[in-house]
């Protein structure tokens, strides 16, 4: 201590100096987004924020109206082989027979376990909206948030043999925080399930569950048989929060046009062309899934997160497209 | 300056000791709720807002979770004569009239500027429903928006002559500002509808629009001949937030049960019920509009903001009922 106290006294004022400057110079440096390579992208979203932040300048928005909308699927976290809701209703299909093992000859159980996925798709996936509805409907959204809570802390992903939870991007995550810090508030506006997705995003995210716009069913209140008010989730869809649903989702939900979104599909060019359609500083990106070998490569023939139309709209409208085996240093979080 | 220094050095320990004894009972006694008379429910409201954030309490609330619903029409804003909504629909109509002459003989406007409301609900409120439907829909939301602004601007409640936006309740307006001072969530879940809430909820309330819950018409998404996205409110009803469409709105939109709701008529008695049967504390409080000399008087015989059942379910499971004459020191903000 008195050591170190010497020393510092000893110090010149020139020497001070120096560590003042290196200490401003180490503090101005400290990058908000480590895990995005230095380029186009990342150039573009630290100047945007920058701009929109800058108190007097021509692009300041105020905080209120910082609104910064996020795709869910294949744009925070991944969607092969297949929309991680679809596995969860897959999994939930084999925990029903495995207590109800009586089940396991009946449709659409059997086409499940079988991975018959021809048959799951007959007759207009009619089976695919069975194992939907049984997965997802005929219970309370209470028991529903259980059901998928209990997924997401058993289930692993078939290939990458991770919890899905940790099938995130952390450049994402980076850039969620970065908003947050400068004033953004962060919403998910998904084709997703909004009562799936709430159950993870805002202990994965940071986003909680009245920033989280999807798709949903009918809902009902019911009073139940001991006096007990509760809802119960019912087959029927109620909204569609895909390609012209997430503008009109986006509107009712958050009432306010973004400034920032993010998506990585054509379900997502109306939501782009909706937030980039107003006035003043607007930013557009799109994640373009080109890295094979650290997480997947897809797009125009794609029937899981097509990129076709919007990846040529997004060009020629110089939204920023972010090419992941270029632009992103990690992809998924470090293992827990 | 040297004066009031040297009669502070010349004061004796005790004076200092008894100037520092009453500034911090001054300070303890600030009151968050000035215009609520001394009484049970202010005294109610102040003791669960301590509880639920006394870290380490047994009633302690985390501040995400800490939210709170408050119905609109006659728990934040007057209801009478009409509601208010209603209301700006008839000034609209009056107003295109006056626009397009060519409009006055013909149905609904005729009965409007005749004020024929025998005419305008024959027929299962045909009429009424032509008024609101050519006062809400046919338009972008951008362009609806103007309309409620404008005439925010402008109209005058036909009895108390003042601008609309000036009948909200004071006691309120502090309400909502002591929760919010404590890290609660405030929302509105209302029956009125959600765009034209929203345009006044921010500056009025202190309430964003992304945290207005109310009814919706389908609204879709529309790219204009010049290329420009826009959306356009549509007459079909969508979805109505009242009643039993209260805690299913809560439930789309916010996620999670609130732990405070107010309300103030038949309609706001599931968000009561939905919001009590949590677990932990919870708080429902009803207005009850006792007081016809500064505001208005009416309950059961309503028919608008009927209050009867939620009046009995409340007394009987000890909701806390406001009873506006004795409770409210002010009721509307001093004028401006």
């Amino acid at each position: 201590m008195l050591r170190t106290l010497r020393s510092i006294m000893g110090m010149t004022a020139a020497t001070v100096a120096a560590l003042v400057l290196t200490s401003t110079a180490a503090f101005a440096q400290t990058d908000p987004l480590p895990s995005w390579n230095e380029g186009k992208a990342k150039q573009t979203i630290v100047d945007f924020v920058a701009k929109v932040t800058r108190e007097g300048g021509p692009d300041f928005v105020k905080p209120a109206e910082r609104i910064a909308t996020f795709d869910n699927d294949g744009t925070l976290w991944a969607e092969q082989p297949a929309y991680f809701q679809l596995l969860f209703a897959f999994d939930e299909i084999k925990r029903m027979v495995a207590e109800k093992p009586a089940l396991k000859g009946k449709e659409p159980y059997r086409s499940v376990l079988a991975r018959d996925l021809k048959a799951l798709s007959a007759g207009g996936n009619k089976g695919l909206l069975q194992v939907v509805s049984l997965t997802h409907s005929g219970m309370t959204t209470d028991a529903f948030s259980a059901s998928v809570e209990n997924w997401l802390s058993t289930a692993r992903h078939p290939t990458k043999q991770r919890p899905y939870s940790e099938l995130i991007y952390q450049p994402q995550l980076e850039l969620l925080n970065h908003l947050r810090a400068n004033g953004f508030k962060t919403f998910i506006v998904s084709g997703g399930g909004v009562e799936f997705m709430r159950v993870f995003a805002e202990k994965v995210y940071g986003i909680p569950p009245e920033q989280v716009v999807g798709s949903s069913g009918v809902v009902k209140f019911r009073v139940d048989g001991n006096g007990k008010p509760g809802l119960v989730k019912e087959s029927k869809v109620e909204f569609v929060d895909d390609g012209p649903g997430k503008p009109v989702g986006i509107n009712r939900f958050i009432g306010r046009r973004p400034i920032l979104a993010f998506g990585n599909s054509d379900g997502d060019l109306q939501m782009l062309q909706y937030t980039t359609a107003g006035s003043g500083a607007r930013l557009a990106l799109i994640v373009h899934h080109t890295d094979a070998e650290r997480e997947w490569a897809y797009d125009r023939a794609s029937h899981i997160g097509k990129l076709d139309k919007a990846l040529d709209e997004g060009k020629a409208k110089g939204w920023t497209i972010v090419d992941m085996k270029t632009e992103w240093k990690t992809v998924f979080p470090a293992g827990q």
